[in-house]
């Protein structure tokens, strides 16, 4: 089978190094095209060299600027800063390209598909309302922070029904990219604020619970409190996430639909699905970011569930969540999303 | 006046060193005897050089024991371990010292007052229920995390009323003692599991918010519902909180019974109240640990409240507030409410 | 007697608030004058908000842009960055004002002088070399890293001779400003490289212990090889310093000239003199940035030796030396340098 | 082949889980014995699922004391702290094991070899004069200081001869093992002190760097000046090293000498020697703790120098080394020698 062309955009990040790292060995997924605003005309290894060490077939590729017309790729990966993302995402798809976006400009667009291929992969239909002369298109993936929130959600919303969501976030500095959080600000402390991120972590996980009806989204109607809180890690997200259910929940049972929670990706065998979406581990005092953040069969790729307890109330349902802010919450799961529209016929 | 002579059970731990610090200048009460497990026979300044710089008249003590029959005191505080602290303060208390412990051991017994000295001083009358011969009796100071807390809650349920409270913490290091928490296990990490905190900040908080019926508590019957969990930060429990009122919340005035919000140590002006128990920061990522754990005008004690913001609904109340976990959350409140049984002559 | 209005230069960085600090109860100064560049038109408080709580009087005044024709002060202190130093300063000279610069522009020029007012006030009198018309002059202070070792090394100078220096640091992350170092770089890491600044410790070490022979400096002659390293402290550069002597060294003799050396600004009583500008601790694991950083009289203006010990060779003497690096490093001895300079008669 | 069967000495600390992850997939060695103090009767993966994730296999395998009698294998490797070792050593030695200690205990006797595979293999034929009857001797491997130190050095004695070193560290938490450091006491801070470090890097490298000479060690003379101190990081010691040379430095050439240095276990293809021993990184603020001890082929076995330059005088080399504690500096230098005495026919 011939390799699809990958290009991506806003590759010098922190997460853009995270798609390299990915697609470098991809079964399906050749990467042929690299932009990045600050280092066109340099060298990708050169200009990512305090973030990553890269093989040489990709680093020694030259950094361009993200014009479409200089894009020998069949799809497009976009980890562009929202700002950017709105114009510069636009164009590609005026272009043609079919475009797998991390950024939040076009996350809550009434047409455009904001995707866990695990949980709501029905979503995609919504592509053919795009109605693209061009051919092209995008579909969005969320937020870092509701990425683990939402996919932790989903079987507890298929088996107990959800009726009010509270979660606190810890939330790991590289989900601020590079340079982000200054040392002085983070070190020995917790920033209780993350601009935009409490609302997008609310609206995103109502949208990709919601229902699609054939045509569009019906939002799920649940309230979704959050607070989220920037603490001194380098990877991984963790949320205290308190649920209250329809239905009354017993532990072992609970255990039990995260356990054995498996998705479309996993069904289909896509390359870059984790076997388990959702570890469970009984060790008290876990899962913590530095320990656990890459768990599963594929590394940064599968959520862990801990601490998993009763409220008060028979109808309450808490726990700990982590997932790789740059993995499952922003490179890995664009690329499992573009597996998963590589298999359903999407593109290729 | 003559001053009241203290001696401090614990006297040489992470906390031990706070009182120390609270009470070498104070002007009613003067350390007598100082014991602490570890290091009898040392000087006190040699114990625990490692901790705290502590002035030559202090110093230079002994450390001795904990023998009630060689305290020379008219008032113990008991900064003991729990295990410790159930046999140690009762033979105290036996031997009719007044105690003030801050403690978990005797802090739910029916007959035990669960002091915060600006929110339920009048549980102090429980005192009268352990009709010691001895003439000893015991007052016990809330869990370090539960402090912040119900100080912030105290003014929210009188405004407001409450049904509900989820709560998720990020506690300092400190808050385990020393050594504590090992370095590996928290340097870039989270722990989201401290033993038995999250039972304790429920049942501490519904004992204290508890209306007292002229013989015993009433405990307040709203849900309390905690996670709790360690980050690497040196001092300060900041404590992301979620209450669902009875009545509808209006922001500015959120903000006002906060600001408003006074106790009787500030009315009777103890020497360690601090002007404002309540501070509210309006600065947007506010507040901090590293920042603010000492913000007001007696260092430690006030709390700070800020991001005040009303949930998806109307009768929801949002906001961080950071409590210093050595003073305010123990030492601090432990001596204000010495002062307060002081003032009230229950001491001296 | 009326106070002498000071003005800042560079107000709103991480050390630009320290000047404040020590300024807002100064007994001689009087702060007339904030500018900084990007704040131009805010009010300081404001500016600086996340650095600082600044008191009122100093935080209503507006941040002013560095136009000489713009400022009313007596006397202009310099925290500016190198490069908008050169220019900056130089137009403050041709104005007539007395610049004290903590900025490496001019620290090596022939007729600046370099001053750690305890070691070297001698070489103000480079000062008449500049023979302004305008009346104007500059002065300059070290580089942070340099100030903590070359204070610490003049009394091993005056008494045992220096034929060789080896010396290795581990500096706060706030001696790079802010926002400065990226979290990503230095949580749970340390960077071995910072630009320049071994060159800078070097030459500037040997510039100030120089001899001052009427007319110019004769730099000191010994090597003087320094490895530089950013640690995750917050405060307080820490250097492991290796000294071959000219003479035997005798351990109890070599912490009694630590602990005996005093300068002119103790001589002087002047404001911000530390009574002991060395402190030597014998605990044997200090000093320790965050614990001993504000050590004795006047906070952040002494510095700490410890581990003082002998080499293989009794002429070797080696100890570890830690100074604050935005007091002592920075804003403090621009201050005592220019109370020495009110003292001798050079300003006011 | 069939496998050489090894216990483990101490396994259940920090350092054991590293020698359980070396060893679990080697070509030649065989899990056959676990034994540790504290954890006696209960499964190796339960006692340390705080540290590690142990696979199944050897998770399973039951703790039992260190006694000899106990043990059934072909090879001991000790990772017990220095006091456990001395008696416990000499009796697996007494028993007829061979045994390869990374403890302390017996590194600095005359008839035992301390080893650094790459740098003095040839030290190994002291076990000749250890003459026991029973069979069993011990070979041991440096402090973890000391190791990345002399592996650097190595080449630049053979090729500039060295006529004195000074050297300052920066530590990781888990050199102390576990719990090890209280966080309290390293979290935003450095300790300047680690307990007999500086002698231990002074005496083993002379010894490491000595002559046999057919019948003993001949110290090498020149003297090793240390500083030691704990820095907050996880993994890998860097060191700043400064060495004066009996022939000039020439820099091309230095870099040259450490990246063409070879030893007898890349001769002999060791499965766990790394294809390069030094690896140099010309980046310029490399290398670091979190970013590079995991460089190489084998990850943790390499060491990585950088920051290579000459001092003032053209006889002064100076650069940075990383070397990873756990790994090269523990676990894995002692499993390298374990092959090589395998290799030479001491073992099997």
């Amino acid at each position: 089978m011939k390799k699809i062309k990958v290009g991506i955009l806003g590759a010098t990040g922190m997460v853009g190094v995270e798609y390299v790292d990915f697609l470098i060995n991809h079964p399906w997924f050749k990467i042929s095209t690299l932009s990045g605003k600050k280092s066109v005309g340099r060298k990708y290894g050169e200009a990512v060299k305090a973030l990553s060490n890269v093989p040489r077939e990709v680093g020694d590729l030259e950094v361009i600027d993200p014009d479409p017309r200089k894009f020998d790729a069949d799809l497009v990966f976009s980890s562009l800063p929202s700002e950017a993302a709105r114009e510069v995402e636009r164009e590609f798809i005026d272009h043609g390209f079919p475009v797998i976006s991390e950024a939040s400009a076009y996350r809550m667009e009434k047409d455009v598909p904001l995707i866990i291929p695990e949980v709501n992969p029905e979503h995609l239909e919504l592509i053919r309302n795009q109605k693209k002369n061009s051919g092209g298109f995008i579909v969005t993936t969320p937020n870092c922070t509701a990425v683990g929130l939402v996919l932790s959600l989903k079987p507890v919303l298929e088996y107990y029904g959800i009726k009010k969501v509270v979660v606190a976030t810890y939330q790991a500095i590289t989900g601020a990219g590079f340079p982000g959080v200054p040392s002085y600000s983070i070190l020995g402390n917790v920033i209780p604020y993350i601009k935009k991120e409490e609302e997008k972590v609310s609206e995103e996980t109502k949208k990709i619970l919601g229902r699609f009806n054939g045509s569009s989204i019906e939002y799920a109607s649940f309230p979704v409190e959050a607070s989220c809180a920037r603490v001194p890690t380098i990877d991984g997200h963790l949320e205290a996430v308190y649920v209250e259910t329809e239905r009354e929940v017993h532990l072992d049972e609970a255990v039990e639909i995260f356990r054995r929670f498996r998705g479309e990706p996993q069904k289909l065998s896509l390359p870059t699905a984790p076997r388990e979406p959702i570890i469970v581990t009984e060790i008290e005092d876990r899962p913590q970011p530095r320990l656990d953040v890459d768990a599963g069969s594929v590394p940064g790729m599968s959520i862990v569930v801990g601490r998993v307890r009763r409220g008060e109330s028979n109808n309450v349902l808490k726990y700990f969540v982590l997932s790789h802010n740059r993995i499952r919450g922003a490179a890995g799961t664009a690329i499992l999303t573009a597996e998963l529209l590589t298999a359903k016929g999407y593109i290729g």
